[in-house]
């Protein structure tokens, strides 16, 4: 008996033992950077070369500069920078008169914002245009950007032009816009995103880590606008976040992005809204998932576990994306595609309702017989019905990061056109303006 | 040393015992019931009469009895008989000229499936009027309808009157509308079902234990009509059970079941497709969940463990109901009241939308210069709109069996029912049709 008691004993004092090598041989493989307080280099606060902090966090580094070039397609989206204008030609109709109805590219991943930004076509870089493109343009696509706001103040940077400011630029989007070097803790680098909270009485300081793996992507993936003469960059949130809200602020505020060509119409572009969008209570949100949590997932190479900056469709990698909380990720991509490919039907269905809308309102603009009053109310509906399909259309989830939200609002914005059309063939007495089905694939420019 | 050795294994000793006592007292604690193949009475496989069964399945019983008095309401929908036609004043001018039009009651709990059956205004006791209620209307609210189903066979049971055929049915919805006694199997009880599904060559006695858990709400949870003379009990599933398919069968079939009073479109009134609804790909039924682990979940009562029959709303018992799998049953039912509130107001807007277009359509019906083809044109978009919108309407769930179909369907209909109002005024050049918001509260019957 003493001799088995004493086996039980050194058995327990070996597994101990083995235990404490492998907590030790654990924290002898973590990266330097998840010791967050012990840098290995000193860096700035806002220091734009990421390379730099690339040295504290090499696996965050690493998987960040593959954004460069995971260009990879999903079947509604992806990173392919992929022409939106080729694929649905009735968005070269809903955006005519509009730079988005020349070059309209998804985008591609992070490391690939500067290259983009100077390459669209957008752009009009005629100094001597008073509509020429404004420095607020580089907003979301640099990490010199938030040293650039500190050392300017952001209405400052709006006011100079594209390529005035783009000579102090050089860096693609990278650790500066989310992080604060030292601390490493997340933050709102862009005033916008900072101003807007604040105008909802929200102060960011205040929010737990979770909250912020969410609100640093609202520092860009948001819906925003120039405003006034300075070109100030402006998010519409003042009464609120919740797409009714936003078109009410717009409405006051009586703004507009452009004029639709023969209808008339002041029209708004939504840009990517998937904060306003995924927060709307969305399922995952209100689970208390964030943004990072399906978009910087955690993974695990050797025994080290860190936050992958491989930003991109979690489609692309299920298993580590949604994995964390599902166990089955086949189900999941299953559940995925079929949302995408409901939301992608429905929204059809809007775009061929608000082009018959904008078919009818120019017939009517062009004739001189017309009820002004009747054809404001059309345009009004239209203007609206536009931006409520764009807020869908333009977030970059095919409805997925909210899906009863994305089909109510296009269930909405649908009825709104077709009222739009039947107010524009009130408001020329004409029944031929009612024709259904009038898309027609847009003739090649010459 | 000896002396703790002799403790450890007397303690071993102990808790063994103490399991094995606990294991045989839980045996003897499950009620008859659950030994399945040793019934304390034996029952003929057919027995209407639900309390003969309950001796041998006491909980089960109980728990079904209580459908009886569970007269509870949830925000959107519930079982306290309230009527749709107060609720909602909408659906008096949606159902114009029909039964539904005159009461429309919601669903008491299935042990009320008999009394509230033979209550309903919606009868026509006139045997000497050819539109008189026949047999038919007795399929779904009895226990007796199995043994008669197979005494009399299914047509010669819908061409009897109801009168007639009530004399000979006493008990409401039991045991024999789902199970076999002996076996206690889940089958197909009623013929409409095992007729559709085998015309979709599908043969339910090779179903798993699982899937018979969602095919035996079927018997009754459908869509269904009348065929021919015989008021054959028929669903419209031969091309499918998706709407689209359904719409296209009755479109085939040429089947109506009113006309609109004025307008003169041919109606279909949907019934409860909850079992089309659920199965179209919703999330939970893609999972792998059934009707029953909701609406009949395992419920411990002392040590016996058995599904409640008392079926209702899972709001109403969300730790038992949702708790099977969802941790946080807080959380889920916010869910589920945000997706009835989206699909609530979407739906109010569709039956606005179908309200212009009946407008629309009974004015231009009522022009002696209508041109037909453009009318008959709007009743048919009428006619699908309508029975889109009724599909989700009359679904017990307000969209939360299927929140994307839901609203994806509804976005549909809306569309079609504005294109009706179009061309109704179309068809008798007449603006004055295209009025938007034409809903009115209906005047009380005098």
């Amino acid at each position: 008996m003493k001799k088995n008691m004493t086996l039980i004993l050194v058995g327990i004092i070996l597994v101990l033992s083995a235990v404490l090598v492998g907590v030790l041989v654990f924290i002898k493989n973590q990266p330097p950077g998840e010791r967050a307080f012990e840098p290995l280099v000193e860096i700035d606060p806002r220091e734009p070369d990421s390379s730099l902090w690339g040295q504290n966090f090499p696996n965050q580094w690493s998987t960040h500069q593959k954004t460069a070039t995971n260009n990879v397609d999903t079947t509604y989206g992806g990173s392919s920078q992929f022409s939106w204008l080729e694929r649905d030609p009735r968005q070269v109709i809903l955006f005519a008169g509009y730079a988005f109805g020349i070059d309209y590219n998804d985008d591609r991943g992070h490391a690939n914002a500067l290259e983009d930004v100077r390459a669209t076509e957008r752009l009009n870089l005629d100094p001597d245009d008073p509509k020429h493109t404004p420095g607020t343009c580089y907003s979301c696509k640099s990490s010199n950007n938030p040293a650039l706001w500190e050392e300017m103040g952001m209405a400052e940077f709006d006011k100079v032009s594209f390529m005035e400011i783009g000579a102090r630029i050089e860096e693609p989007i990278g650790c500066a816009n989310c992080h604060e070097a030292g601390t490493m803790r997340l933050i709102v680098t862009n005033p916008a995103l900072d101003e807007a909270l604040k105008a909802q009485g929200q102060d960011w300081t205040t929010f737990t880590r979770q909250e912020m793996r969410t609100v640093v992507c609202a520092n860009c993936h948001v819906e925003y606008y120039f405003k006034g003469d300075g070109q100030y960059l402006t998010f519409p949130w003042a009464k609120g976040t919740k797409i009714d809200q936003i078109i009410s602020y717009y409405e006051e505020a009586g703004f507009k992005d452009w004029d639709y060509p023969e209808a008339g119409t002041p029209m708004l572009k939504a840009q990517h809204p998937e904060y306003e969008f995924f927060t709307a209570d969305s399922t995952h949100f209100k689970a208390g998932v964030s943004c990072a949590d399906c978009h910087l997932p955690y993974v695990s190479e050797g025994a080290a576990k860190f936050s992958s900056h491989d930003v991109h469709s979690p489609l692309l990698n299920p298993e580590q994306a949604c994995g964390q909380c599902h166990t089955d990720s086949e189900y999941v991509v299953r559940r995925v595609n079929l949302i995408q490919e409901q939301v992608a039907g429905t929204k059809q269905n809007t775009e061929d309702a608000i082009i018959d809308a904008i078919n009818a309102i120019k017939a009517a603009a062009a004739n001189s017989n017309v009820d002004s009053s009747l054809l404001d109310q059309a345009r009004n509906l239209h203007r609206r019905a536009q931006f409520m399909w764009d807020f869908v259309s333009a977030e970059n989830s095919t409805g997925f990061h909210n899906p009863e939200y994305a089909l109510k609002i296009l269930a909405e914005s649908t009825d709104l056109a077709r009222q739009a059309q039947m107010l524009a063939a009130q408001s020329v007495d004409d029944m031929s303006l009612l024709e259904i089905g009038t898309y027609s694939p847009p003739t090649p420019a010459p």
